[in-house]
Formats: structure tokens, sequence, C-alpha cells
């Protein structure tokens, strides 16, 4: 999508090989008018797949999520972070180890938004190791519903969230493909 | 706002008399139409203003915010909350005071996305003390920028948020005012 391509090369900040702060207009700041972009460059590659929800995570997920959610028409659900929690009876809940805080965090979803007849689109701002969407995917299959695939606004082509993701028969649309951070340099894939 | 209010009573569930429980379409599964209308209200109430930017607060406020946010064409900067927090030179930091929670939480923002000309409006998915909106306020002042209002998608009119922030002279937009949640049901002013 080269509209995000082209912001990331002029607004994203290369911190590290492995970090890129794209706080600019996607996590922290949020540039409104390309959120609704994403949101319809995700609809126009899942439509006609049937999709009744879609399911991200507080809080960068949320507004792509919505941009797409309105597009196709469904409700979206944001899955809750913890630090810890006492198990309930109304909430699906998985683990997700963050490699960047070095912290295994909960996250959870009420079981009375998703049901077995769901078909869900998970959507978040980065794919790396692909844990947090694993997560995603875990709550989503113990409320019995199904996954229609995986919308990322940023992958980190050189980690292995999507290979893991790919190898488990997900299907990702990621829409900018970042193929290295090398020498201070966003490279994309392709 | 017809709509939300119509929402609130098919949707919402009043868990005691201080608490309305709205995670059916606000607050954890989101309605992405319904906050579409939202944020073109609050375009109407709030354009001609001069406004340069929103800041809400994650997770809850940022639908709401980005929907402003696209049609009034301005961005949305959410305040990040922490547990606790090592001071930054780059960040701007206030409290607030969680009733709902009883807990105490740091909310901060990075100093580089606002400025002394910035015209902010504030956005969040519900005003009760007002806490949360007058710890924006303080973050927004510390970077020297004025602040144009103040946009609510619920209140609870029967808390002191409201006339704590009017008493300091700011003008607050609600698009749903609940009078009172007694004998579990919703019943809005006027």
């Amino acid at each position: 999508m080269e509209a995000l391509k082209q912001k990331i090369r002029e607004e994203g900040i290369v911190l590290s090989e492995q970090v890129l702060k794209v706080d600019a207009f996607l996590n922290h700041q949020i540039d409104p008018r390309l959120m609704q972009q994403v949101g319809h460059e995700f609809a126009e590659r899942f439509k006609g797949q049937g999709i009744t929800k879609i399911v991200t995570i507080e809080a960068s997920g949320i507004a792509p999520a919505v941009m797409a959610g309105l597009e196709l028409g469904v409700p979206v659900i944001f899955a809750r972070k913890f630090q810890s929690l006492t198990l309930k009876n109304d909430l699906l809940i998985s683990k997700v180890f963050s490699f960047t805080k070095q912290t295994e965090s909960t996250i959870a979803i009420s079981a009375k938004h998703l049901t077995a007849a769901d078909n869900v689109l998970v959507i978040d701002d980065f794919l790396a190791n692909g844990h947090a969407a694993k997560a995603l995917i875990d709550l989503i299959q113990q409320a019995g519903a199904s996954v229609a695939g995986i919308g990322i606004v940023i992958e980190k082509s050189f980690q292995e969230g999507r290979a893991l993701l790919q190898s488990e028969g997900y299907r990702i649309e990621s829409l900018a493909r970042v193929a290295s951070l090398a020498d201070g340099k966003v490279t994309f894939v392709d």
C-alpha cells in the first residue's frame, strides 16, 4: 500500500535494526485519513470472505480495525491487556509474551461477544514474532469461531511471525512489509 | 444524539446505580457505524473553532476520537496509561485516580506531538468525576496548548465531572447525558 509506505519513509524513525517507531501516525499520534485508507485496503482484500467480526488488541490496533469494520460493516472487538488477571467465568483468556518489554501479559475477550458462528478477521498494527496474533487466534478458537485471515498494518518480514502463522495455514495480508531496518534505513519487501 | 441514546437503551447494562456497562458497542466491542455518527456529531458541534488536534486516552476513547479526527481533518493523540513510569525527558506526564478501580495511574503524551500553537479538542468515552479529563487538560497545558473544549460520548450527569469542568470555564459537549441509573433503568437528561 503505497500511501502507507510513503508515510513510513517520511515519518517512521528507525531506532535500531529491530525497532521501527511509528508513533507519529499509528501508535501514539494517529492519522485518521491514513487509517481510513488502511481500513479500505483491508476491506478490499478480505471482502467476500463472509467475515462477521474483527478482533484486535488494545490500543494501537483499534484505529485500523474500526476503519476496516466500518468498510466491511461488522463489529470490532478489542482484546484487553492485563498485567495479571483473576480467572473469570465470562472471559476468554490467553497469554502473550512481549520481546520488546520482556514481560508476559494476559489478554482477554468477553465470551459473550464471540460465538461458534463467527468468522473473524484479526487485525493488528505490527507483525513481528507473531505472538500477539497467535494469542488472538487462541481466543477466537476458544470461542469455537473461525479465523478468516490476519490483516497487519506493518510487517517486520525479517522476523518469524509470517512464517509461523503461514505454517499453520493462515492467510496474512500485510499492507507494508519491511525487509530490513539496517543502516538506519527502511527497506520494503519488493 | 438520538441514535446513541437508542443504543444505550437497547444494549447498555445497568450494573448498579453508579455503573453503566456499554461493552457491547463502545468499550470492548465497538460499533464502527455508530462511532462514525458520534465522530460526525462531535465535528458538527466543534467545527469552526480552529481545532488543530484531538487528544484522548487509551483504549476506549480511540474509536470516537479517530472518527471525529477524520471529520475535522486533524490528527488524534491518545495518552498512554502506565501503572508506574520512570520520568522521561520527552514525555508530558499526569496522574489520574480511578474510583472504579481504586488505583492511581500515570498517563503520558510524547511532548513532540503537542505544541503551544495547538488548539485541542479533548474526547473521551465517559465523563463521571472528571478526573481523566482533568489529567488530559493538564497534559495539554503542560505543552502550552489551548483547550478548545471537551467532547464526551456518555456523561453520567449525576456525578460531579461536568460541574467541575464547567467551573473552570471549559465547554463540554456530551452526546448522551445520563440523569440516573436508579431502579436498573437508564434515564436521560431532558
